[in-house]
């Protein structure tokens, strides 16, 4: 791996301490970082390097994956990490930035290949990245990239605004939009799914295919970011970036080549391809709601309007329900549901794929189940695929079974979502992070929504604390015939033995 | 139920012991047995009504799969129970046992349908079918039926020629041939997995499937059965009977109604493509072998040559492997192998569809193994399709993962074959017994290779005991490009964590 500098800004913050400074440490440990390389953390605050050291190691012990640690390993690669103190406004701050980032890469004579990470608040993207432009730290003689964290934009428009300033310091190619749900093992694996196994090949489509159920449930509420979600609410803190990312991975055609340029011609085919919605389809396309009190693994909880930092006459949506249409002769009459929300039943992030029944006619008294893949993405990874299967016990009925891979046993050795998109980015394998069409056409598919929650001509469901979400999204599928699978039995299956 | 009396000939024998009458007390226990049933046991020697009544309870005892036996409901089941003594060839024991029989059927107001079950040499079918008819017996104003238990003949003649005595007094629907493989809960639910799952259903063909693997390995060596076992060989003792049924069940087409009907003329249609062999063609599709000395857990053991009771020059085959061909639409190119044997590395019976894997050029580079459907049928029960997956310890890197559903924890509560092949008969359902025209085409199917065996045309291959067979059967796939899958590897599967 060629040698490089790694640039922190926003080195003193939660995300840093969290999940960067342990995915950097496990990349370390796994021989996954260049032999050659210095790390550079900006933060607002006075700190000498031996107290940024110190930070750093602190939030190795307590959040790094791995539960043993190397002493003597730890301080070789604390010494990667150097610190200096940053006002973005600054053009002297980025002049001293640019003598480290020189000073460091003489010492270890590394290739003047740079990383910028931004693990900052957006309003301050457009000055740093015209900052490293003008200081000179853009200048290379090796490669240069952009690591960004979302929210990319607040709407269509300012997305686009801040598209525009950001290139004018990096090209797209060098840029890496982190949508963490791409790190995610079972997301990755989508495609090799899809297109490895010849057998899920074959029903892959609209053929064999009723309709996809893609949900996002959290247990949380608002928690402490009152601020930011109060004026983001689920469609933008959830939808149009995580959800439309899923979306686009399961639904992509089979790329000519399995590589980055491949993945993402296919992943843009779909987002090109999802239906528009008129602002006046939206009430009967989107479901709104907002969580009311309820009950929580036995405990009560309070509902979005009294959350500290909540406008008690906010509108906002912790949860959102929508049917989408993909305009593709591949997935012609297959709807896609996707649901989302704070304070649910359960945590899970998993899609679930129905299959058509259609075979099925010779079993129709005994009303048979249909086939599902199941994809669970979060907390659990879990592939999972519900046959039907006579029962020995009942006379040879013929009952749903459902056969699982579970990968929980190998957990710790399993790297994180940051481990493997920041292995990506320092290798310059774009694959799994968002290109800014796909963050332009998802903005642009959800800008009607916003339109009319801000315009009000969706209704606001209220929900329990401790449910599915309002009822409007069980019709959502009823609709059509369906319903979401799992709600309420993801329990009884782990608890039930599943029988032949 | 209709009230009935079960006539057991072989009352006395071992199979009655192991697994006629526990099996008759355990659907006994699960309600399902007629409320008023007489059963009459008829052997050689003299023994009290009650002295018979004992030698069931202890057989249940000893054999029976349930753990608790309630003392209350044994009194009960056992008083169904009486005995006769009877010489096949006495028509005064028959008369004697006719008496019994009516004498029942006045004291428990039983309608006259009978059950006559053949638990005895094949030698002696012929002659207690006649009697029956020539007895009296077989006149009922209810239902007739006799169950009779393998071999059906010793070559395609001798079949031929038992069939037409025993339709002398017995119509073919009046006929249950119990073949166990056909009560085994994974042979009988081939049906349900390849036509009530639209997924599977629509890659369970030509298209998609590149060979399907049958295999019925044994650990045991001839043991106490050297005096049938050297005249049949396993070609007889495992091939022209279960082998082929499992065949059968793996190959037959969707029938119109799922019923014994349809899955009958569906099985037929299977027997009736199968490519005839012409005695030259043998050596080139059929693998002889026979065991020699090994190791097997640890243990050294003997060849089949120095088993107790076996010709010191016998050519008899332990072993056969073999390539068929269904000459029908559906399974045009579809290789089918089977093989069976004594003495293998382990005990399993199993079938391994294997999907072609045409699809995966674009993963070429990564050697992607074909998808694999395993469904184990004995001595564990489980179904697992083994998928392609990235490895998130391996950078993502294709590999193969197993999904397993596996039912070993049901354990004690599932049926025996043996009874659901009595509950089956009793409720004159024959979906799972051999018709006469499957075991008559089974028999002209395997004649020329009895006459290839019998000439020596065909060489007979040694094997160490504790291995797969002979190399010979490794080349049969190879041939065509293909190989033996799970050899060596059950273990490993079992103990590796697979991940995803």
């Amino acid at each position: 791996m060629e040698s490089m500098t790694f640039v922190l800004f926003g080195a003193t913050g939660d995300l840093a301490k969290r999940k960067i400074f342990p995915a950097l440490y496990n990349l370390y440990v796994d021989q996954k970082l260049p032999q050659s390389i210095s790390i550079i953390g900006l933060g607002r605050g006075e700190l000498s390097h031996s107290e940024f050291q110190e930070k750093v190691k602190d939030s190795i012990l307590d959040f790094s994956r791995r539960l043993e640690h190397d002493a003597a390993n730890m301080g070789e690669f604390l010494d990667y990490f150097r610190y200096s103190s940053l006002d973005v406004n600054s053009e002297e701050d980025f002049q001293q930035l640019l003598q480290l980032v020189k000073k460091r890469e003489d010492e270890l004579d590394l290739t003047q290949n740079r990383m910028f990470y931004l693990s900052v608040a957006p309003e301050f993207f457009d000055t740093i990245a015209l900052n490293i432009k003008n200081s000179g730290l853009g200048q290379t003689n090796g490669w240069k990239r952009l690591i960004i964290e979302k929210p990319f934009g607040h709407d269509l428009k300012s997305a686009r605004e801040l598209n525009k300033k950001l290139s004018r310091a990096f090209l797209e190619e060098e840029i890496y939009r982190i949508d963490h749900y791409l790190g995610k093992p079972m997301v990755q694996n989508l495609e090799a799914l899809a297109f490895a196994n010849p057998i899920l090949q074959s029903v892959w489509n609209k053929d064999h295919i009723a309709n996809v159920q893609i949900t996002a449930g959290e247990t949380v509420g608002v928690e402490k970011r009152a601020g930011y979600y109060d004026q983001a609410g689920a469609i933008r803190d959830m939808v149009q970036n995580h959800m439309l990312q899923i979306l686009m991975m399961t639904a992509m055609d089979k790329p000519e080549k399995i590589n980055a340029a491949g993945i993402r011609h296919e992943k843009r085919k779909v987002i090109e391809s999802l239906r528009p919605l008129k602002e006046e389809d939206v009430p009967y396309n989107i479901v709104r709601g907002q969580y009311i009190s309820g009950e929580l693994n036995g405990q009560k909880v309070p509902g979005y309007l009294k959350e500290p930092g909540v406008n008690p006459s906010s509108t906002t949506d912790t949860f959102v329900a929508a049917r989408l249409w993909i305009d593709h002769p591949s997935w012609t009459g297959v709807p896609f549901y996707i649901r989302t929300g704070k304070r649910m039943k359960e945590k899970s992030t998993r899609i679930v794929i129905e299959f058509k029944n259609k075979e099925n006619e010779q079993y129709k008294n005994n009303q048979i189940d249909p086939n599902l893949l199941i994809i669970e993405i979060n907390p659990n990874e879990n592939i999972s695929l519900q046959l039907n299967s006579k029962n020995p016990l009942n006379n040879g009925k013929v009952t749903p079974i459902r056969i699982n891979f579970s990968n929980e046993q190998i957990g710790l050795g399993v790297p994180e979502a940051y481990e493997r998109l920041i292995y990506d980015a320092v290798n310059g394998d774009s694959t799994f992070f968002a290109h800014w069409k796909e963050v332009e056409l998802s903005w642009e598919w959800v800008q009607p929504i916003l339109n009319a929650f801000e315009g009000n001509f969706v209704p606001l469901h209220e929900y329990q604390s401790g449910s599915y979400g309002p009822a409007a999204s069980d019709s959502l599928l009823l609709e059509n015939g369906f319903k979401w699978w799992l709600d309420e039995k993801l329990q009884e299956s782990k608890d039930t033995v599943l029988h032949i």
